[in-house]
């Protein structure tokens, strides 16, 4: 299907606008469901500054309800978690019979919310490396990194390996020029990932710090590899087994980004609802479920709840 | 003793001055030991603004060297924790032979630091339950509370019980207006004084907010009572056993307080060294040796090492 592949982009915001953007650009057919930007970016189509070069689409596919859109092939979901609410009166609309939806999502539990809606679709889990922020109606300033890892779901949590859909949907990422890795374990890289997450996410906005300057204080990194400590061993007690060494190569890899604001920490300074369930509830639920406390995670949550509310009003 | 009792007051701030003041005022012959303020205070005295009735004393005994001091009957160590390493070249000057040393201080450790630099002195410990500030040179503001809770040292860590010397300091303080509570066990009063400062001492500053704040947030709620837990246990483990009731108690009497801002948090508004070492650090360490695990309390100790050395500088 792919010379004729399209696409729908649900949420086209810092993540949806951007790689929407790139597919769009490369020529694939891509429809862009919008809230807030929608008579923007209907007007004026999408803008992304990009460090890996700028470009404009003029005109592009927008939507404002999901029923006006045609049913596509790939639905990539780039929502917020916060607003995953919304997928239940989107989904059954866009995507196509035998069609994929991709979660470009953060966190635990996307995938089995996506399947549980459409229970024929292909769901794929996308882990996106990406610092992008959207700066005005349609406007997406792409700071830094750009790929996605990219693994199939399935329902009772093994590795699905390399399946067609997955090659096909990874194929079409590539011609659009982003950066694409294929996890044959889409529940283990969702937990990699979180030892990062975890570990950066929640600590940059309690402490009002780019990851840097966590790197920089020894009580800071302390507390940054005790979160990752807890992660590692909430994985292993979940069946997914990380390497010994996996902290150390993150810790390093850390050293070696540049000052970075980690997405919740945009969020919670542009206002925006956290991300407290899927990035921290939900895993230390599992980790529970499986007999492994995580203390220093479940701090950090309940410091971010607090945090979010009073941010919120 | 009594009738002729003197008094060295180790630091003229919030605590010390306002006790001093206290003393002074009654009669007592008090002599203070200044740093910063004492040109001002040796020249206009204390100013001491109370909600129990506000005074000034126009002459006091200012000293700015301890070896200029008379020795004293009674010594009290009213520095921030964080200047304890003064006291080796202060106690020697000040404390007469056979004397009391009185430690009105925050945390675990501080008795056992005196008691090392003066072996022959009887150390009492005091834990204050006071609301007060230094807003000048030699002006204090009393806001509300006030009560000390005596308790003698042992070397040992067992009860001291009452004995003449604390009854002679409360008989003391009582004269002055001073509302005292005696306590049999030293050691378990100040880890019972550690269940609510540990708990709100750290999370106020964390997440800038008052008690009336963390106490109507489920969240911080959640995490204030997690905290009480490992406190609880680690009291448990180092032999100090707490009633099943206590954090019940602590909860209840802190809903019925107004707004208020613990010790940490003043002392990180006003740019001061917060006392992580002596209200967790040691605390944590000595659970830890006993064999039980505080993470919660942990992650806030290390959170506030980073926020006190970027609020330094």
């Amino acid at each position: 299907m792919e010379e004729t592949m399209n696409f729908a982009i649900i949420g086209t915001g810092a993540v949806g606008g951007y790689y929407g953007g790139l597919l769009c650009r490369h020529g694939f057919e891509v429809h862009f469901l919008l809230r807030g930007d929608y008579v923007h970016v209907q007007e004026k189509g999408l803008t992304i500054d990009s460090k890996d070069g700028s470009f404009r689409l003029k005109q592009v596919n927008a939507y404002c309800r999901a029923s006006d859109m045609p049913r596509c092939d790939v639905v990539i979901v780039a929502l917020k978690t916060t607003a995953n609410d919304r997928l239940a009166g989107i989904l059954p609309h866009v995507v196509k019979p035998g069609g994929v939806v991709v979660a470009l999502q953060n966190g635990l539990g996307v995938e089995k919310t996506i399947q549980e809606i459409v229970p024929d679709a292909t769901v794929i889990g996308g882990l996106c490396f990406l610092c992008s922020n959207k700066i005005g109606p349609g406007h997406i300033h792409h700071l830094d990194f750009g790929s996605v890892r990219l693994g199939q779901y399935r329902a009772d949590g093994a590795a699905a390996g390399i399946t067609p859909e997955l090659r096909q949907v990874a194929d079409a990422f590539s011609a659009a020029g982003i950066s694409v890795d294929l996890a044959e374990d889409l529940a283990l890289a969702r937990w990699q990932k979180l030892v990062w997450n975890m570990a950066f996410n929640g600590v940059t906005v309690v402490l009002n710090a780019t990851t840097d300057q966590l790197m920089a204080d020894p009580s800071a990194l302390a507390l940054v590899r005790g979160i990752m400590e807890e992660v590692v061993a909430g994985a292993r007690a979940c069946g997914h087994p990380l390497d010994e060494n996996f902290i150390e190569i993150m810790i390093a890899a850390t050293k070696n980004m540049v000052a970075y604001r980690p997405s919740m920490m945009l969020d919670f300074e542009a206002g925006r609802e956290l991300e407290v369930e899927e990035i921290y509830r939900l895993p230390i639920s599992m980790a529970a479920a499986a007999g492994v406390a995580m203390p220093r995670s479940e701090t950090i949550a309940l410091q971010l709840e607090f945090l979010d509310r009073r941010n919120r009003g």
